[in-house]
């Protein structure tokens, strides 16, 4: 059996998708209540990885099992009972032996969420950063415009990153505002280690500075990381969803 | 000076407002920042106590300071300067001097948020319960009627309650639904230790069992703690407002 799960977390209070020994991730939350479950740890794949402090709506996951018995219903039921509340699994399907959550994905979507107050509620800035200066989002979408398209985004990937090739994809990439929320939606093929993180980062930047929007262009152009600004902090990045259908990527 | 904050907070990680020695307080991260901008701690009068896990968006205090150079968005700045981001100053306003945060506040809001889905988002659950089973609030509503008015609140007390009178008057309670987002709003002249808790978790109680409304009122002229249900966990309520000036409280 291929299970299929889409799950929401809070990552406030973990170093990050990925297990690691002795620290709170997501996939070591979910191994041990597959461990309670199985009897044993499948291996997980996962549609992309998220860094430590960063939350997800959606991501998704996938797990082979000999366990046939069980229904998607009850997947979800006893995986939540035994999971803490900051991880939940909203959706569960089974899929062909051969799907894979990270190689069929066809895009993701991530979303940076930045509240434009001065002092804005605590509340707010669980799930947010913030900016005192006033966004006008058409004027950050002018430089949000150039990366989209398909790029070599090495200016914008940590050092660490470890991919052979940083050509990446983005179809989508603008700035939307509902009331003093400003949201930053990228839909990309795939992403570099903090690629939304230095790409937000240096969109603020860039903006608070006054530089023409062409700088932004001529950043992604120099091929190399100490043109961009620096990566935001991780708490105001979400990972929104995962595209398995071409048809459904927003162009 | 007799200086008024009003301050948000993300009560997650806080030991309740009240300072504790050796332990993370709003009170003690207040007093910390006051001590490095006057040098001393002033006394700290606030508009009321929230227990530990319980959050704020609009929780009023004061305090008496012979500093009277500092501007009211000075104030602003440096104690959001100092304070962490999950304590925030959202409003500052100099007092007379006999004004109290406390004994000048005719009525309290709070509010206890209730994710009405089996399967919620993570994310949602930080600052909210949830409860799996359909709630109906016209049906909520019946039950919560019968405790609009002046009482004696025994029932809905917990049992360390300081206060010599159980009696409170309470202007409004009512739920509300947008969405699968469930909201108890409640208005009162004050809140015994716990009250705003034991009462959503005694409604939720008796609506789940199917009870008929007039339990509600039974549980209340009984005066006796026996009588209610569960004290619903604190991360679902919000201190929302605080009432200076009787025209402004809904009735």
């Amino acid at each position: 059996m291929n299970v299929k799960l889409t799950l929401s977390y809070d990552g406030t209070d973990f170093y990050g998708f990925q297990a690691q020994d002795g620290l709170p991730t997501v996939a070591g939350e979910i191994e041990k209540a597959l461990q309670k479950i199985l009897g044993e740890v499948p291996e997980i794949v996962c549609a992309g990885r998220t860094d430590k402090g960063v939350h997800a709506d959606g991501q998704v996951i996938n797990f082979h099992t000999s366990l046939d018995k069980m229904k998607e219903y009850n997947w979800l039921r006893a995986l939540n009972s035994i999971l803490p509340r900051s991880v939940r699994i909203t959706h569960c399907e089974f899929m062909p032996e051969e799907w894979s959550a990270r190689f069929d994905a066809k895009a993701r979507e991530y979303h940076y969420f930045l509240v434009n107050q001065r002092f804005p509620d605590a509340r707010r800035m669980r799930f947010a950063s913030f900016c005192y200066y006033d966004l006008d989002v058409e004027q950050l979408n002018q430089y949000c415009k150039y990366l989209v398209g398909e790029h070599d985004f090495t200016s914008f990937s940590a050092a660490d990153d470890p991919s052979r090739t940083k050509i990446r994809q983005i179809y989508k990439l603008d700035t939307m505002r509902d009331g003093d929320l400003v949201t930053l939606r990228v839909i990309g093929s795939a992403f570099l280690h903090n690629m939304v993180r230095i790409i937000t980062g240096t969109l603020l930047t860039l903006y608070r500075k006054g530089e023409p929007p062409i700088r932004m262009k001529e950043i992604l152009d120099g091929q190399n990381r100490q043109l961009a600004r620096d990566t935001i902090e991780p708490n105001g990045l979400v990972f929104k969803r995962v595209y398995y259908d071409e048809k459904e990527i927003p162009q």
